[in-house]
C-alpha cells in the first residue's frame, strides 16, 4: 500500500479504527446486544416452507397455552399501513397466500426469547401449495403462475434505474423492462474483425454480514417510539417507520448501535414490522433474525443473466455491444436490473449498442442490495468478453484496455500505469504448469447525495464531531482525521459523536461508497467552520487579525510570537458557563456533491487449476484502485481486502441452491460455502490517487469497488491456466473439473495474458 | 395581562405549553421514572442527626446481612478526586466528621428501594458529639467552634461576587468578606433630613420545587457514565462530574428527563455521588432524596441580616446608604452576600455609601441559590427603609421612586407609570379598617452567558429545533414560539428536541431569567438560518431571486404570483437520499449578549390585618413587570404568578427552624408552611415592554423577579394597615399578634400609600 505524498499531518497515515478496541474486546453492543428500558418482549417468528402456497388456517391456540408466550400477532393484527406494492417492509406477515419459502407468516412474543421459541414451533399453519415459479425460466414460461398481481408491480423500481420503464402492458411476471440504445448496432458488428457472444450466469448470493437482521423498538406512554436498529440508514429507517404506521416523523426516534455489516442489505426491512408489534402491546419488542432466517428471508443479490455479443475493430477498440440481461428479483422488484442496462453502455465508448433488460419475479425471496449492485454481474460478463476479444487480437489485455479508455479518463490511465509498472505485472511471463493469470478493469461512480454534520468545542479542548452516520467499516474513523486535519490537532481530540434522529444532522444512507464523499466533505466545513470561530474568538480577544493566528496542536497561536498563545481549554471557557462573551463554538458543515467521482480500478489474478480435482487455487492477488486520496491507508486496504475477498467468494464458492420446489437448499452457513480466512489468498493493495473535485482532500468512495473485479479476474485466469472459460459462476471444483473432462482440455493458443 | 401591540403571528399570543399534556396526564418522565436498562440499584442515605460530630465507628454488618442489600458505601469507598474546598458534591459523604444534621454519612445500595431502606436502618454509626454553631452569632462568638478549616475556604466564592474578598486574614468562621463604598459617608448623612436605621433579619427557606434532587447513573463496560439528572445545567453536570471521576468529559452523557422545578437549587449535588456509585459497582444506580432528605441536605437559601441605614433629603432623593450584611452560608460557602453588597449600592443612585458584608459558616447545610439570590433580601431591607422615608417626608411611595430613578431608566418610568394608571392604585385611597396598601419597586438585569442551538428541517416540512435547554418553566413553549415566528409556520409544526450532552448544541444552566434572553437568542437565529437557507434552495431551483421568494405556511412562494410555490416537504425532498442537489437545511444560531439586560418591575400590596389574630390576608395583589417583549403571555403570567406565589410565602409563611442543636425543626412539609393553593390570592400582573437590545424580539428575564418585591410590599402593607413595622419575615400571626400588643398598636400618621 503506498501512501500518497502530501503535506497533512493525519490524512494517509494508517491509524487503527476507532471503535476497533470496543469489538476486539466484546464491549461494542451491537442492536440485540443493547440494554433497553422496560420488560423485554421476543418475537420469534414463524415461517413458510412453501414457497407458494395459500394459507387455510392458523391455530395458535397450543401456541398461546405455552408458558411464558404472550401474544401470537398474525398479519391482520399488525397496525400496519399498506402501500401500493405490498411491500415486504409494509407487509412483512404472509397474509392469506406465501410467495416465498421462509417467508414470515406469525410472530410468537414471549417473555423470553426460549418462550417465543417453543410458542413459535406450536403455531399450526395450514397450507395449500400452489403451483411454483422459482427461476426466471419458469416465470416466464407461459404457463407460469402468476408471481404478483401486475397493479403490485407499479410501485417505484428499485437502485436508480433511471432506464427502467414499469409500464402496464409488461408480460406476465415482468416487473420491469429497460431499453438502451445508440448508434447503428448492425453496422458496428459489421466494422468488427472479431465478435465474441455468450451467455453468463450469476446466481443469487448472499452478503455473509457478521450481524443477522436485527431491531428493537421501544415505545413510550406517549406514543413515541424508540428505533434500535442495524441499518445502514438513519433517516430513511425514521421515516419508513412514521410511514408505516401513520405517525409524524416526530414521533419515531431512531438509535444506531454497533452495526455487524450490512453491504447494501439493510436498508429497513424488519423495522416496520417490529415497530408495529411494540406499538400493539405497548412494550419493548426485540426481533432478531437467526442466521437460518436471514439466509431465506433477508436481501440477497438474487441471479442473473447477461447474454453479451461484443464486437472490436482490429486495433481492439470495441465497434458494438449487444446484451440482454435477465434480472430474478424474487417476489419483491428491487434488482438492479436498470443499473446493469444503464451501466454496461457506458463502461467503455462503444459506439452502437443495444441492451435490454428484464426484471422477473419468482417465488424467490426479494431481492436486495449488495455492495455495488450489478456491477460485479455485469463486469464478469463485459471482462469475460474483452478478455476474449484480446487473445482473439492478439493484443495484451493492458494495451487491450489502454485502446478502450475514455480519453479524458486520468484515472484508467493511472490505475492501467500502476499495474504496468507492478512486479506480478512483469512475474505473468514466467509461465508455470496449470497456472495462468487474469486481469479485469472497471470503473465505477460513488453515489452522491447531501449530508450534514456539526462539530463542537468541549469544555477540555476537544471537539465533538456530530453525525448521523451509520458506521460500517471504520468510516468514523476517516472522518476523525479529516476533522483532525483541519482543526491541526491529534485524533485522540476528537470524539466522533452518533446523534439519533431527532437530533442529528442529516445524514444519509451508508451506501454506494459515498460516506466519505459526501459527509467527509461535509465534516471538513464543519471543522474549518469550527476553527475559523475560534481564529475569529481570539482575534477580537487579542484584538489581532485572524490572518495573522494560526490554530496548531489545541493551542491558538500568534505567527511569528512564540509564547502568545491561547489554549482551546481557554477559548472554551470565553465561549460558556455565565461569564462567557464569545458565541459557543459550534461548527457547521454541509455538502451536496454534485459529480458522481469516477475511481477506475484494475485486477490481477494468479491461479493454480488442479487438473484432478477442478480446484481452483488463487496463489497471487493484486487489486490496484484509484480512490482520489487515501485518508486512512489502512482503512482503504482493509475495504480492498473485504470486497476482494467477498468477490473471491462469488468467484469461487457462493451459491444460493435453491430447488425446484423454491426451497432454499443452503440455508445456513454448514451449506452456504463462505469463506474461512484461512481460503483467503493474500492480497496486494495499489491505491493511486486522482483527486475527485468535491471529495474531501479529493477522495472518492472505495467501499464497493474491489468487489466488481475478482470474478472476471478469475475466470480470466482459469482460461489462460486451463484453456476453460467459465461463463457461469462459482467456478467449484465440480464446474471446473467437467469442463475439463468434457473435451476442452486444450488450452486455445494465444498471447495470453 | 395587555399584550403589546405588534405584527406577529405567533409572538404574543398565548399558547399552552408544548409539555403540558404530558404532565398533567402524567406521562411526563421526571428522572426517577425513567426507565433505564440493566438491573437498578436502588441508593438509600445513612444522615446524621448531629450538625457537629465526630464519627468514631460505623458498623455496616447487619446492613449487609439484610436481604437485598448489596453493598454499603462509606466516603473512603467512593472514586471521587478531591477538591480545595472539600465540597459537598466532591466530598458527599462525612467522613471523620460531621458539619450539618442530616448530612449524609453513609449510602446503601439495594436490588429494591425497601432492601435499601431497611439496610440504611440498619447501619450503626457511632457519633461523638461536639460543639455546634448553628447560627451566625453563634459562629462569630469568640469561643465558636472552627466549622471549616481556613484552608477549605480559599476556593471560589459564591454567585458572581465581585465584591467579595476571600481573604486569608478573616475571622474564624467567616468565609468570605465584602466592601464597597463610594462618596462621603457621613456628608451624606448629614445632608439628609430623615434617616432610617433598622436591622433586617430573613430565615433559611427552601425552594419547595416538586421534584426532589434526583439522579440515576447508568456505566456501561466501556467506562462511560450516561447521567440522567434532575438538573438545571446539562454542561455543567458533565464537566463536574467528569472531574469528579477524573474522567475526560467526552466519557460523561447527561441526559435531561423532565425536571420538576429547580428554582437555582439543581446544579450539581448528588450527580458525582451516584456516578461514582454506578462507577464502583458498574450497575445502573438510582439516587433520590427523599423529601425530608431534600429539606435537610439540599440547596436551600440561607438565613441574613442586613442592618441598613438611610438617609433622604427633603425632596425624597437619596443622600446616603449604609449596610452591613451578615449572611450564614451554613457549612459550605456560596451564599449571595457578595451580590447584595454590590447590588445594594446601584439599586438607586446614591451617591454616598458604605456597605460591608461578611459571609460566615455554621453548622447547617450549605447555601444554594433561589430565585434572584439575594434580591428578595435586600429589597426586603430597602424597600421597607425607602417607605419609612416616604412617609416621614410625606411623599406619596410612587412619586419617591420616580425621583429616585436614574435619569435613562425607560423602565422603571414605564412600571410606575403603569402603576400610577392602574384601577387598584386608585382604590388604595379608599381606606378601611386594618387594611392597608404597601408597594415595592425594584430592577434587576437577567444573566448573559453563550447559547447556541440547530434548527433542521424534517422530511414532513416540520422543523425540529435542537438545544440542550433544561426546560424548568415552560421556556421550551416560547423558544418554539420565536422559531415559528421566524419560519412564518404554526407552532405545532416546530419540535423542540432536547439533545443530550454529546450532541446537543452548547447550552448553559438555566439560571439567572437568562434563558428566553440568551438561548431565545440563539433559536431566533437559527430558525432565520434556516429560513435563508431555504430561500436560497428554492432560488437556485426557480431560478429566482431570493428576495422575490417568501417563506409562509409551510411553503415558498414567488411574492406576486400565487400559485408559484414550493412546499417544504418537496424542498426536504431536494436535500436528501440519493438524488438531492441541495444541502440539508440546518440553521445554526448563536449568542453571546454582552448586556444585562435590565427591567423594572413594581407590586402593589392590599392586606388586612386581623387585629385579634394576627393574621394577614392579602386581598389584591398586582405585580407590573418590564419583560422586554412578552414572547408567551400565558407564560409570563405563569412565572409572575409563581414568583409571587413564593415571594408571598417568604413574606408569610415559610422559614426553617433550626434548634441550638443545629437540628432542623421544620424538617418536613408537615412542619415547613409551604402554601397550599387555596392559600394564594388572586395575583393580578400588568405587563410593559421596553425592549431590550439583544434579547429575542427585544425580551428580557422574567423568572426570577416575581419573588423579589412580596416581602417588602407585603410588610409596607402591614404597616398601612396596623402601623406595625416587621423588620423580619415572615409575618406570622404570631409575629404579628405580638408587635401589635406590645405598645405600638398605633399606627404612625402619614400620608400612606
Amino acid at each position: 500500500m503506498t501512501n500518497q505524498e502530501n503535506s497533512y499531518k493525519q490524512i494517509g497515515s494508517s491509524v487503527r479504527r476507532l471503535e476497533g478496541r470496543a469489538k476486539v474486546t466484546g464491549q461494542a453492543r451491537f442492536t440485540a446486544d443493547v440494554p433497553v428500558p422496560g420488560k423485554l418482549l421476543y418475537a420469534r417468528l414463524v415461517t413458510s416452507p412453501y414457497a407458494h402456497a395459500r394459507i387455510t388456517g392458523i391455530d395458535i391456540q397450543a401456541a398461546l397455552a405455552c408458558p411464558g408466550v404472550v401474544r401470537v400477532v398474525l398479519a391482520r393484527d399488525l397496525p400496519l399501513l399498506p402501500d401500493a406494492t405490498a411491500s415486504r417492509k409494509r407487509k412483512p406477515l404472509a397474509g392469506d397466500e406465501v410467495l416465498f419459502a421462509g417467508q414470515p407468516v406469525a410472530v410468537v412474543l414471549g417473555e423470553s426469547e426460549a418462550a417465543a421459541t417453543d410458542g413459535a414451533a406450536l403455531v399450526r399453519v395450514d397450507y395449500e401449495p400452489l403451483p411454483v415459479a422459482s427461476t426466471t425460466r419458469a416465470a416466464l414460461a407461459p404457463d407460469a403462475p402468476l408471481v404478483r398481481h401486475p397493479r403490485e408491480l407499479q410501485g417505484p423500481a428499485g437502485h436508480g434505474s433511471p432506464a427502467t420503464a414499469p409500464a402496464p402492458d409488461l408480460p406476465p411476471n415482468v416487473s420491469s423492462r429497460a431499453e438502451n440504445k445508440k448508434g447503428d448496432i448492425a453496422a458496428g458488428f459489421a466494422e468488427a474483425v472479431v465478435i465474441v457472444e455468450d451467455t453468463f450466469r450469476l446466481p443469487m448470493v448472499y452478503q455473509g454480514y457478521l450481524e443477522p437482521m436485527a431491531c428493537t423498538v421501544v415505545p413510550d406512554p406517549s406514543g413515541h417510539l424508540t428505533v434500535y436498529s442495524s441499518t445502514q440508514t438513519m433517516f430513511d429507517t425514521r421515516r419508513e417507520v412514521a410511514e408505516a404506521l401513520g405517525l409524524p416523523v416526530r414521533q419515531v426516534k431512531v438509535v444506531l448501535p454497533y452495526i455487524g455489516g450490512g453491504f447494501g442489505a439493510k436498508a429497513v426491512l424488519l423495522e416496520p414490522l417490529c415497530a408495529g408489534l411494540a406499538q400493539l402491546t405497548m412494550r419493548p419488542v426485540q426481533l432478531n433474525f437467526t442466521r437460518m432466517e436471514d439466509l431465506a428471508a433477508a436481501n440477497p443479490m438474487t441471479d442473473c443473466t447477461i447474454k453479451l455479443k461484443l464486437g472490436a475493430k482490429s486495433d481492439g477498440t470495441l465497434s458494438a455491444l449487444k446484451a440482454d440481461i435477465i434480472f430474478d428479483t424474487g417476489a419483491y422488484p428491487g434488482s438492479p436490473m436498470g443499473f446493469v442496462a444503464l451501466l454496461l453502455s457506458v463502461a467503455y465508448p462503444v459506439p452502437n449498442f443495444e441492451i435490454t433488460g428484464v426484471e422477473v419475479v419468482t417465488h424467490r425471496v426479494g431481492a436486495g442490495s449488495y455492495r455495488a449492485p450489478g456491477l460485479p454481474q455485469m463486469i464478469f460478463a463485459l471482462e469475460s468478453q474483452v478478455d476474449k476479444l484480446a487473445r482473439a487480437l492478439n493484443i495484451d489485455p493492458l494495451t487491450m484496455r489502454r485502446r478502450n479508455s475514455y480519453p479524458d479518463n486520468l484515472s484508467a490511465g493511472a490505475v492501467l500505469d500502476r499495474l504496468e509498472k507492478h512486479s506480478l505485472w512483469q512475474q505473468r511471463l514466467e509461465k508455470r504448469p496449470n497456472e495462468g493469470w487474469g486481469m479485469a478493469f472497471a470503473g465505477s461512480a460513488n453515489s452522491i447525495g447531501p449530508a450534514s454534520a456539526a462539530c463542537r468545542l468541549n469544555e477540555d479542548g476537544t471537539f465533538s464531531v456530530i453525525t448521523g452516520l451509520a458506521d460500517l467499516s471504520g468510516s468514523a474513523t476517516s472522518l476523525a482525521m479529516i476533522a483532525a486535519e483541519a482543526l491541526t490537532t491529534d485524533l485522540r481530540n476528537i470524539t466522533m459523536t452518533l446523534g439519533d434522529s431527532d437530533s442529528a444532522p442529516y445524514t444519509g444512507a451508508t451506501g454506494g461508497s459515498r460516506a466519505i464523499y459526501t459527509l467527509g466533505a461535509a465534516v471538513q466545513r464543519a471543522a474549518e467552520d469550527a476553527r475559523a470561530q475560534i481564529l475569529a474568538i481570539v482575534a477580537d480577544h487579542l484584538e489581532a487579525n485572524p490572518d495573522d493566528l494560526e490554530l496548531l496542536d489545541g493551542a491558538v497561536h500568534v505567527k511569528g510570537a512564540p509564547g502568545h498563545s491561547v489554549t482551546l481549554q481557554e477559548i472554551n471557557a470565553m465561549t460558556g458557563g455565565y461569564e462567557g462573551k464569545h458565541e459557543p463554538v459550534l461548527g457547521r458543515g454541509k455538502s451536496a456533491n454534485k459529480e458522481f467521482a469516477v475511481g477506475c480500478y484494475v485486477h490481477l489474478a494468479h491461479v493454480r487449476v488442479d487438473p484432478e480435482t477442478g480446484e481452483v487455487k488463487v496463489l497471487d492477488y493484486l487489486a490496484i484502485h484509484d480512490v482520489g486520496c487515501a485518508i486512512n491507508p489502512a482503512e482503504v486496504a482493509g475495504q480492498i481486502h473485504g470486497g476482494v475477498t467477498q468477490g473471491l467468494g462469488w468467484a469461487l464458492y457462493e451459491q444460493m441452491v435453491y430447488d425446484e420446489a423454491g426451497a432454499l437448499v443452503s440455508g445456513s452457513l454448514m451449506d452456504y460455502a463462505l469463506q474461512t480466512a484461512s481460503m483467503v489468498p493474500a492480497i496486494q493493495c495499489g491505491v493511486v490517487g486522482i483527486p475527485s473535485r468535491e471529495g474531501p482532500l479529493g477522495a472518492k468512495g472505495i467501499g464497493e469497488p474491489p468487489i466488481v473485479p475478482p470474478a472476471a479476474a478469475i475466470c480470466n485466469a482459469i482460461y489462460d491456466a486451463a484453456g476453460i472459460r467459465l461463463n457461469e459462476i462459482p467456478a467449484t471444483p465440480e464446474r471446473v473439473y467437467s469442463l475439463l473432462t468434457a473435451g476442452k482440455t486444450t488450452a486455445i493458443p494465444g498471447p495470453g495474458i
